[in-house]
């Protein structure tokens, strides 16, 4: 039986009819309306809850819902089933900032010193003089060419498309039988067949552009950067969040939501339309089109690099956690969907596991780990925390599920860090009164992570919250109080914040957090137990990822998130995943230092590892069970 | 400005607005009226004429149209631009039977005596038993798979699509980790990667059909065997009209029209839909699916190859006469868009020279001309005439415009050979009074080009043309008149006609057919001369092409289109191309042959070579100038 559903949203009406039996949002979608699904449509964050004001309707699930809520007509649109002719009122949704700032983008880039176009970039140009053909010699225009690449370039063999070979002929009329051709060769195996790309007429300059673009599709932003594959140079760094948040904020989320009916469909499509949207932003600073780029070379997590590629991730959330491929094959822009030149190769960086994806593989290349002659540690953390031990001789690493935390889901007032965010926190140890600054100025309207670690550490260290995370509600200040979910501490006053609300970090953020920072300490712990390695043993402790870039190391060692060692023995990289790619992008040399390091490293499934819940508990303190582990953490408290 | 051109087509109205200047031809397409163009729109064969009932239109040429034709209104539509608002009333077209009649398809085939599928055939099944992956063992699925062909089937490299990757894990544990591969491999070559096509669950048995199929792309028909790659049997054989026909009927024709703008497209479309359409009815008849079939092995002349692939085929036609590629790369199924499986491969076997196709090569394969110990003839005559001469240590050829009259074109009462048509005649030497056979029986509509051989070759020898194809006016008898082209033969007078009109056989009929066998003939003439081997010196006389099939040797012979010898030298060997295709198709050795055999014939080029003109004037007689080169037929016109 139909029914129809009326949507109103932002002042819109638009209606659709369905089946019984329907879910709202699978309505709204059929019905171009946007509701977000952070959690991927499992029903638990309850971040796409709409207004039922007239029909019937079937809540699956209310969990994320008071009572008050429901009697009120709101709805789960992920949980709801259409049952009848019914009118929805969808509220505003939460808006994702159009485009990142680009001050936080743009990475310094030092073109590798010794990099040689001719020697270590497999995309070249190569320029041939035909000689025209005549009643005398009618050989036909691929077997000319052949002749031409054997004899003026010593290319014995080839490959191409049919695209090339629907092109040649006026190609090569129109440049009157000079050509240059744009080809990928296989640098190691110089013996393989080479693949012709493009042909164009006449003489091209040999020091005019060939571009290339290295990617970072990360779970939160994708990054791309536009490279001039003769010079090395790159011309244009662009980001832009993940066009499948809306359908999920983590990964775990995003596979459920993908295992929907058309949702692998849908989330490759989304995540694709990032990218040809940044590819056509970067092509347009350089007065580039996207066919002009030959080549890409893409890193990201492994559900990411599933998800691109409309590989079926179902297996990576479920034990044993297998990927379908770790090691993609290389591919052609046209089959994988990257509006770069058809032809152009597509190349995503190899990964260990269901949880270390190519962003980390990448990562270790450009921190420089693999070859550290001393042992250190990398790590990025995000989502997930992802981290490695080692040096030129042994690699181990682990993944742990640190949860959203620390991108500020799961925390009550935790946002993104964009503009209105609260990301530096000081307190006052007599008063309880805060000081923060805030992303862009003006008033705050939530708390990023660096400002909720950054809270943390302040909070326990003057006593607003004691080692277990337990709000000192004892301390008769008004900047403590009980809330709804226990006790909690008040940052901002209604009267400072956007909404004119208090900005609070509660009992249940705190929990949050601490099982957050728990679980990346821990991760370290069992890293430096397996190879009998003390952590403090560690010569630098490297962290990739956009994260790392803000936090203020102080206060992370504070909270335990990070281990207690020197702060010069840190290093913050930024984005060492879309660094990897484009050192790959470049140089044939690193592309297969990358395969090896996914070969070399040794995977540790934390959740087959006994010892990891120990580490776990005992990291749930501020800092740590163990004080010995954080002396100068110990240090400050005294004073 | 735009305008509305209004048609009127088989008592249907459709109406279109075009600009001032658009082409009416181009205004009925967009319109969905189909009018045939068999010339390509060169307005040469005035068959797409059009009433102009109402209105402006701008006549370039009418050199089809005789004046009280344009007094009436008519204009070609390939011909005529609009120039305001105009009514259209298209005349009934010209039916191209739906279907091929059966009979006068299915071929006899013997399967390769020597046939082994494990050695012989690239397409393979390899069954595999995977572990399955626990925590222990979280190696990811492809890399598994590829352990797995390593350790089972000894295959060490291989490469897929992203669709094999797409349905891996899925099968993988659909089968529980049993799975059964289709893989493609270089059988010439095995340390080349493996091709992997497709994955099944489970155990598939190894003797259930793997399908191919042998494709010949005829200008005027396209045939497709399919075949059991595993026995090598032939399980159906299907022919339609090649769709692109109504947009030409000859190979210049089409090249013509692919010429115009979205012409390419559209005649790559047209033979598309025709192949794909064979290949349905084909799985029909075996209860197969399209993409059940793994492999295709295509067979076509030049120009055919040329439109399949959507590659201009322009240079084809124009002195120095280019093809763009006479060895076409291994494709896959989805980028040439033949509707096989879509990772299947697309093989379009080598051709020599522009009018010297794969059809030819294949053919010299099939008809065992590329190893036959004395010299022998190969012909296939259709609107082109190719002939190659040779034995198994040398091959000439060459190719000549016979023209399109033995198809019956440009001929008054010439038609194709199908139902209705004269397929033989005799003539009474006395009375003229003729006696005739009509494909399907009942009343005659016209005569296909068998039925003008043996019309030409009887009138010849009773006297009722002479031999420069005079008719004799001077008989005194009814069935020999003045026309309006001059002199005529009344082979079947209206009442016993279709039409209710006279079928003639007018003088410019007789010179048609005389510049096309004489063309043919001059074209065995240089090849032997070339070699200095006397035509009459070659042992046997092999006739492809299907026209061959139904054609009178003796008939042939004397009118001097095949040369004179011994009716027992003469073998009638059908479709040789798709002979050839199919042969390619089960067995990479004959594969290879046919490879060897493209680099092996040595091609003459007419247009250049002086002689031809003399040899072409010499056979412009009946049978001959040079009668000492037909002793049978000098001996016949005696008695």
């Amino acid at each position: 039986m139909q029914h129809t559903v009326s949507f109103t949203h932002e002042e819109k009406q638009s209606s659709v009819s369905v089946p019984t039996g329907t879910m709202l949002s699978d309505a709204a979608h059929l019905a171009g309306v946007e509701i977000g699904q952070p959690c991927g449509g499992q029903g638990r964050c309850g971040r796409c809850a709409v207004l039922v004001t007239d029909g019937n309707v079937r809540r699956r699930s209310t969990l994320r819902l008071s009572p008050a809520d429901v009697e009120q007509g709101y709805a789960l649109a992920c949980q709801t089933v259409v049952e009848g002719d019914v009118l929805i009122n969808v509220p505003p949704q939460e808006k994702i900032e159009r485009r990142l700032t680009t001050d936080r983008v743009v990475a310094e880039v030092t073109i590798p010193a010794d990099y040689d176009f001719d020697q270590h970039q497999s995309i070249h140009r190569v320029y041939l003089e035909l000689t025209p053909p005549t009643m005398e010699d009618q050989t036909d225009d691929w077997a000319r060419l052949q002749t031409a690449l054997r004899t003026q370039a010593n290319i014995p063999e080839v490959t191409c498309s049919l695209h090339f070979l629907q092109t040649l002929g006026k190609t090569l009329r129109d440049g009157e039988w000079q050509v240059t051709l744009v080809v990928d060769r296989d640098m190691e195996f110089p013996e393989k067949p080479v693949r012709l790309i493009e042909v164009f007429p006449g003489r091209v300059d040999d020091y005019s552009p060939l571009w290339g673009c290295a990617i970072d599709i990360g779970t939160t932003t994708v990054s791309l950067w536009l490279v001039d594959l003769v010079s090395g140079h790159v011309r244009a760094q662009v980001a832009e969040y993940n066009g499948q948040i809306a359908r999920g904020e983590d990964v775990i989320s995003r596979i459920i939501y993908s295992g929907k009916a058309g949702g692998e469909q849908e989330m490759r499509q989304l995540v694709l339309d990032t990218i040809n949207e940044l590819v056509e932003t970067a092509c347009k600073r350089v007065n580039a089109k996207p066919e002009d780029v030959m080549k890409a070379t893409i890193s990201g997590n492994s559900t990411m690099m599933h998800l691109l590629l409309g590989i079926p991730a179902g297996s990576i959330r479920l034990s044993p956690f297998i990927t379908a491929v770790n090691h993609p094959p290389v591919m052609l822009a046209k089959e994988v969907g990257i509006n770069i030149h058809h032809g152009g190769a597509v190349d995503c960086l190899p990964g260990v596991a269901s949880y270390v994806g190519a962003d980390i593989t990448a990562g270790v290349l450009s921190s420089g780990l693999e070859h550290a002659e001393h042992v250190s540690l990398f790590i990025d953390v995000g989502t997930n925390g992802e981290m490695v031990l080692g040096n030129r001789d042994w690699l181990v690493t682990c993944a742990c599920s640190a949860g959203p935390a620390f991108e500020g889901a799961g925390v009550v007032n935790g946002m993104r860090a964009t503009q209105g965010a609260i990301e530096e926190v000081w307190i006052n140890g007599e008063t309880f009164e805060p000081t923060y600054r805030v992303i862009g100025g003006g008033k705050p309207k939530g708390i990023c992570g660096s400002g909720l670690i950054s809270l943390l550490a302040e909070a326990f260290l003057t006593g607003v919250i004691d080692k277990a995370g337990n709000v000192n509600l004892m301390a008769g200040n008004s900047r403590v109080r009980e809330g709804a979910h226990g006790g909690e501490y008040v940052l901002a006053w209604g009267a400072e914040s956007e909404s004119g609300e208090d900005i609070v970090l509660t009992r249940v953020d705190i929990d949050n957090l601490l099982r957050a920072k728990a679980a990346i300490y821990a991760g370290f712990s069992i890293l430096a137990d397996t190879v009998g390695v003390p952590l403090e043993m560690a010569d630098r402790v490297l962290v990739g990822g956009s994260f790392g870039k803000y936090i203020n190391v102080e206060k992370a060692v504070q909270i335990g998130l990070l281990p207690d060692m020197e702060w010069s023995r840190f290093e913050f990289l930024g984005n060492t995943s879309v660094k990897g790619a484009y050192a790959a992008l470049l140089d044939w040399r690193m592309r297969d230092r990358i395969t090896e390091i996914a070969k070399r490293m040794t995977y540790i499934e934390l959740s087959a590892d006994n010892s990891f819940y120990d580490a776990f508990t005992s990291a749930l303190f501020l800092p740590h069970t163990d004080m010995n582990k954080f002396p100068s953490v110990a240090a400050a408290l005294e004073r």
